[in-house]
């Protein structure tokens, strides 16, 4: 089973997540054990303060190295079990041989993505550090962190809501998580482009039709129709996507009509 | 005050999330309303079913357009207030004159950034439509948003975390929203630049010592050695970042050396 740790300020907002829909289900159904850790839990200090001013000075606070570094070697301690020593404690490495990947969510990181995602759902032990609004102690990032993930160009009050993201798509992909009825679509990214339109019932709704394509029975065709959708709407939306998608022959000449038709 | 709505099948979540830190205080403080709507409500069949079967076949369920119009009217209708009237509800306008943003999370969206996160917190009414595991079904691409918003390029099981992320990161920019302790640092992206480390207490941490110059007191130094080293850690890591940074001639300076040093 994969353990998920999440140092946080706010566990209860993330078991309120932990809970609902896919990540809840797949708790229960034993494929992920998620825990909320509160690090204000190991300061250390009658004031149970985790943050101070930055040296040097400047506005804000700086979270402190020691409750954070006490969070995490508590929850190595916790996961290596009964075998826990001091000597795989000093490696970061439980008794049982798993070493955790430490995430770090922070704006400096390694932008997230679908490989990383697939990358860090076949690891036992993630351990994410949600840091809120303010700054990370240096030493920790040096010292304690074994990767540093951001999830894009923006400025958030704190790691949790990413650090959440990051767990939804990692386990979302592990064997079981997912029904049979809800895991085949969505799966942008999966063949390297955009998602083709999808249609359900009502055939017309406010007078707005779906496709005849798609009421017409010819599989083959709709495939066909699909497909293209898929070139166009990455095209038009984000043709970086096109350089690493895989591409056969007549996706190439689908494309290339394409932009003969819509020169831009 | 700023309103957002969140459409979803997960309303308890979404409140835990707006009952929390700086989005928590900031409904208190009167500077938003947060709100989230269950579109099941809107379902209009007894069977409260929002989702379907794709036409044309393949896996998966697509999300109906009659349950999320009926949602997104009632709640222009709402926000309206008593003036609320069928022409204003037909533009998709309140009697107030704001017209809201109706932003769709999804991974064929634009990408989502600081700068539309700038832009977002200047809107009066904000309506996010999250969808779980499903597709859209296309009507209300086409019909209804006003916006495509994605969080990056990996896949998740709903909407709902991205939509908090965005109101988060919208919310902070309200005027009032952060207390001036907590708003000075993790400010990357305002300066274009990855931001410089941070050291707090203890001076030495397990042998770790805070650089000699954040100790030093001199303050003209300090901001030297700091705008260095975010240029420093933004070429090692994001060096996309510097193409749009603003950078002075002593930057330009420091980069030149800083490359020279460290050919790669």
């Amino acid at each position: 089973m994969m353990r998920i740790d999440v140092l946080t300020l706010f566990p209860e907002m993330c078991e309120s997540v932990f809970g609902t829909s896919i990540l809840g289900k797949a708790c229960e159904k034993g494929i992920v054990s998620l825990n909320a850790v509160n690090f204000r839990d190991f300061s250390g200090n009658k004031h149970n303060s985790v943050d101070d001013t930055p040296y040097g000075g400047g506005g804000g606070m700086v979270l402190k190295p020691d409750p954070i570094f006490a969070a995490v070697e508590h929850v190595l301690k916790e996961s290596a079990g009964p075998l826990g020593d001091q000597e795989s404690l000093a490696t970061g490495q439980a008794a049982s041989g798993v070493k955790p990947r430490i995430i770090l969510m922070c704006p400096q990181g390694k932008p997230y993505n679908q490989r990383i995602a697939e990358e860090l759902a076949r690891e036992e032990h993630l351990i994410f550090i949600c840091g809120h609004y303010e700054g990370y102690d240096e030493r920790i990032r040096e010292h304690l962190v074994t990767d540093e993930l951001s999830m894009g160009d923006y400025v958030l009050t704190g790691g949790e809501l990413p650090a959440l993201t990051v767990i939804d798509s990692v386990v979302r992909l592990q064997p079981g998580a997912l029904g049979n009825e809800t895991s085949a679509v969505s799966d942008s990214f999966s063949t390297g482009l955009l998602e083709y339109p999808h249609y359900t019932r009502p055939a017309e709704f406010r007078g707005w039709k779906v496709p005849d394509i798609l009421l017409s029975g010819h599989h083959a065709n709709i495939e066909v129709w699909r497909r293209e959708q898929a070139l166009k709407r990455t095209l038009e939306r984000r043709a970086d996507l096109l350089e690493t998608a895989e591409l056969s022959p007549k996706d190439l000449q689908a494309l290339k009509r394409l932009k003969e038709n819509d020169p831009q």
